[in-house]
């Protein structure tokens, strides 16, 4: 390797060793070497472009890690991680047993809180300054760095509302960029856009309002004058407010250009940004298009029809729908919350409403979906994106929890499709009949598996599953995508004969007839599943044996009860046992069981 | 009933009939109506009647119900009930089947919307506009009325975001009193209340700055004005905004003079709001007192303990460590997200940090505890009250999902004390112990148990349940304080001899030790919980059982698929099967089929 200054940093010591003057040099080259990287590993690029200048400032100026730096959702902090000891591991990133691709507090002292889902960060360094506040550590400093996207999310509202009475050593640095993953929404967007037009908020600015005192706006890939608001920022005690404005994808031309392609590109030429070609002609459609179009197709026909989604345009697909029915299809900015009362809101007045949110992040809006969807029994349908093991974004992104908390809830209506065409004729279904009851519709991240999947549409009826192959012996209780592992595991097992084969296709209600002739008929039953064991399908299935008298002896295949970290979503699913492999060794080993 | 003006009203287009000059009276007569209601039958009263003028305002001004109006947490809405035709059944208000004390839409056409937790009303009230604007009907009006505890409320904030962005109808009003159920806090409460004394926000108004048209502040107990206010608003298109001030308990000395006492009083003597007085002395202690009580206990002891309420000081008790320790012990609003991150970051700083939330509130913050706590596995102390049924607040505020939605988190520990004693162990336990995890410390709405509770301090293992009572052909395993219930349902049975009961303590992780024994020993197994059955601690036995290979019969007893409305405790533990009479004959009946 070349010798270079970024060589010789092994960690924030090292960093403020180096003379200002050279610092722009490190830039540079720290900027070359996230390009390399991430041009051939794959991972987010254009936020961690955009904070080059910022990270090394920060680091440059606080004493990290004794003084406490946060970063909000950490998709922008590869920077942070090769200046804090992580060089060497960086190509590593994202994969299984390598590096998170966000902060992790296990990884690395300088992580000083795990991110991945947005606005957490003012919070957390909130609690950190009062806790230093406690122990008497007057000096020690605390720095948020928030995004323009996630500092609009009401839960960043509610940290700056609480800061903003605390005496707390809180250094907020928004890093304003104009865009989280689509371009930043809402009416503060629009206000901080002032600021960074000239616009100079002053008396009674909207953060000063909140008791914050307010600097900037400044520029974000200025090191010099970065460096200089920092020494500044040091010396004042109680919250403070610093407005950098930087442009996501600096220095890589293609990436500063289209934005949001570049957040997370895939692989492309270090040099120029050119993405690679890859040969897409044999892949099939991803889920999330194959919601994406089915919505414009049914929205043509039913005037009736309202998307929303919260941030996730291009990586819900909604985006197809915005383009096509800009006054029926809503960004509402990252505010699940609000997205599903929106829903609730729209619905009583007889609009079928699809909300699409990601898994995961549906856990943001779980009072939301209780007690003003379900109490209420409207119709809203939920179009559950990422769910099930999502690869490499990792722990803090996997849509597992969601047919345990969805489970509980009276009056849900929970079903996962096997395929494309199970997902598009949901979506026909639900806003073809008089939906009875809120609907959740959970699909996988990633590519399909049908050639063919914009067929005729066909109703589905609600809590009737399938049986997709006979069987003599045992039965493979599946729901949803996952089936499709059950399948492919049964082909050409020695003992496929014995194995019957179910598509569930609902996790509530439960298709008691089919299971009624399923547990009279079956000497063993098996349930798998790509969520939560506790509380989740299987055990749906477990309590309607125990309701019903029967003691067939089920097992449970599915996630286990701990985090799962990153990989690809193959080695995962073989950490947890439902990747094909694994399932025909499991189906064999029960059969011999039996 | 003497011949009032208010016995006129059978709907708001009565109202409409009355001239403006009859409108004092007629305040006057609803405000007194609510006063006698209340005093007898209990209730929220001071927030209803500082609305009284506005209620009538509003309804005197809009078409309701054609134009849309949605109350947000609904306490404040009695005088709305009484003018939209439930004159004559308000005094069942909060009854088992008398009506609802929030808003309920299954309830009245004049209820748009139904709540009960805060915050909603923004994102419900702009849904309808944006429905109604896509329908063609532009004239119709939406309004949302807030109070300024909820407004601050990160939910409320994304609402506002949102609706600045758009051209819907909509009239948020801001109730300001300054209160919630505690004095409102927060840096926006600051701001706010700058606007009431005088200092008036002009151009870069907060409010405005989210791109509403600001108005106000006016007197919230001047008809006259609200009325003219009204009128000019309903000319106005687009997202608008008026600031009201009013008074809590308006019109009852006490009811104003002591605000927090007489936001749900109890009984009182109408002509004076005397408070009525009850013998106590006989009277255990509430289980939210036993937590507050023993948290100062062990502060006192113990520097490194920090307490935490989202706006609940009063209702948790933390209130107590409040005024004891007030650098240590924080009310941050209505902001549930952020205190559980809040609480994180406090937490990786070392601190012992009891996060006090209703069992139906941390609902809101259900991914705050997945991403922050639990996936860093940080020991947060998370005090869940008012779980299990909780009476008359009814369907919204029932604490009953809990256990199944913390259930398939990882890492977590879930207990449940069966009485005063065992909550006050393990609050000392969480803090003498280096805490493996998160805990989660669930106990019932209302009094406890015992007269002595505050015994010498013991430590409780984790993971360990307990037999209580012996038995020969069948075990109850019940978690928590309903397991009193069991007990006193064994009490004097007359298979008495042939019953055990267990302890069990801990949804998670179980006592996997004690229950090898139990399924080896007993012919049938019957659990209890007053929480939902689907995916709760029954469901966990069977999963257990099911690892296991053990096929014992196993009964679930719980709050059944469904929402329970309100009523008294015991009758709503009757409608669940799982009262102390219900018990015996259920424990009767099973032991016959053995």
């Amino acid at each position: 390797m070349a010798e270079t200054i970024l060589n010789s940093i092994n960690s924030p010591a090292d960093l403020r060793q180096i003379s200002a003057e050279e610092l722009p040099q490190l830039a540079a080259e720290l900027r070359r070497f996230i390009i390399e990287i991430v041009a051939t590993k794959e991972g987010h690029l254009g936020a961690s472009l955009g904070v080059v200048e910022l990270t090394i400032a920060l680091h440059y100026v606080f004493n990290t890690p004794n003084d406490l730096l946060v970063w909000d959702v950490g998709h922008q902090a590869y920077g942070h991680k090769i200046l804090t000891g992580r060089r060497d591991v960086f190509h590593t990133n994202r994969q299984l047993n390598g590096i998170s691709g966000f902060p992790k507090r296990s990884e690395s002292k300088y992580d000083t809180f795990g991110v991945g889902h947005s606005s957490t960060a003012i919070s957390a360094a909130l609690g950190m300054a009062i806790a230093s506040n406690l122990k008497g550590e007057t000096e020690k400093q605390h720095i948020a760095v928030v995004g323009d996207a996630s500092i609009a999310s009401g839960m960043a509202f509610e940290g700056l509302n609480h800061a903003g009475v605390t005496d707390a050593n809180l250094l907020i640095v928004l890093n304003d960029n104009a865009i989280g993953i689509d371009p930043s929404v809402g009416a503060l967007k629009n206000y901080l856009t002032k600021a960074r037009v000239g616009y100079k908020p002053k008396q009674d600015n909207i953060i000063e309002a909140l008791n914050f005192k307010y600097f900037g706006p400044v520029d974000g890939h200025d090191l010099e004058g970065l460096i200089k608001a920092f020494e500044d920022l040091k010396k004042i005690k109680g919250p403070k407010f610093l407005h950098v404005i930087t442009r996501k994808g600096k220095g890589l031309k293609k990436a500063e250009e289209d934005q949001v392609k570049y957040h997370a590109p895939g692989k492309f030429v270090p040099d120029t940004g050119e993405l690679l070609p890859y040969d897409s002609k044999d892949l099939s459609l991803k889920f999330q298009d194959v919601f994406g179009l089915t919505l414009v197709e049914l929205a043509e026909k039913n005037k009736n029809i309202i998307g929303i989604t919260p941030a996730m345009p291009t990586g819900s697909s909604l985006k197809y729908m915005m383009d096509a029915f800009p006054e029926r299809a809503f960004d509402v900015g990252i505010a699940e919350q609000h997205a599903v009362t929106l829903a609730a809101g729209m619905a009583t007045q007889g609009f079928s409403v699809y909300c699409a949110i990601y898994s995961t992040f549906l856990q943001r809006a779980y009072d939301q979906v209780i007690h003003d969807v379900a109490l209420q029994d409207l119709p809203v349908i939920f179009c559950l994106d990422r769910a099930g093991l999502v690869g490499e974004d990792g722990a803090t992104h996997h849509g597992i929890f969601d047919i345990a908390y969805l489970r509980c809830i009276p009056n849900m209506i929970i079903f996962a499709p096997l395929d494309e065409v199970d997902l598009r004729n949901m979506l026909y279904t639900a806003q073809k009949v008089d939906l009875p009851h809120p609907l959740a519709i959970r699909y996988p991240r990633g590519r399909g598996f049908r050639k063919e999947w914009k067929l005729p549409f066909e109703q589905l009826d609600f809590g009737r599953g399938r049986r997709l192959k006979a069987g003599s012996k045992m039965a493979v209780l599946s729901l949803g995508s996952v089936g499709m592992n059950v399948s492919l595991a049964l082909e050409g097992l020695s003992e496929e004969k014995e194995i019957a084969h179910y598509d569930m296709r609902f996790a509530k209600p439960l298709d008691e007839l089919l299971l009624h002739d399923i547990f009279k008929k079956y000497e063993r039953i098996v349930t798998v599943e790509d969520g939560a064991v506790s509380g989740g399908f299987g055990s749906a299935i477990l309590e309607f044996a125990q309701r019903n008298d029967y003691f067939v002896p089920v097992e449970i295949f599915g996630i286990p009860d701990r985090f799962i970290d990153h990989g690809k979503v193959i080695e995962l699913q073989e950490i947890a046992g439902i990747d094909v492999k694994t399932l025909k060794e499991r189906f064999s080993t029960l059969l011999k069981k039996n």
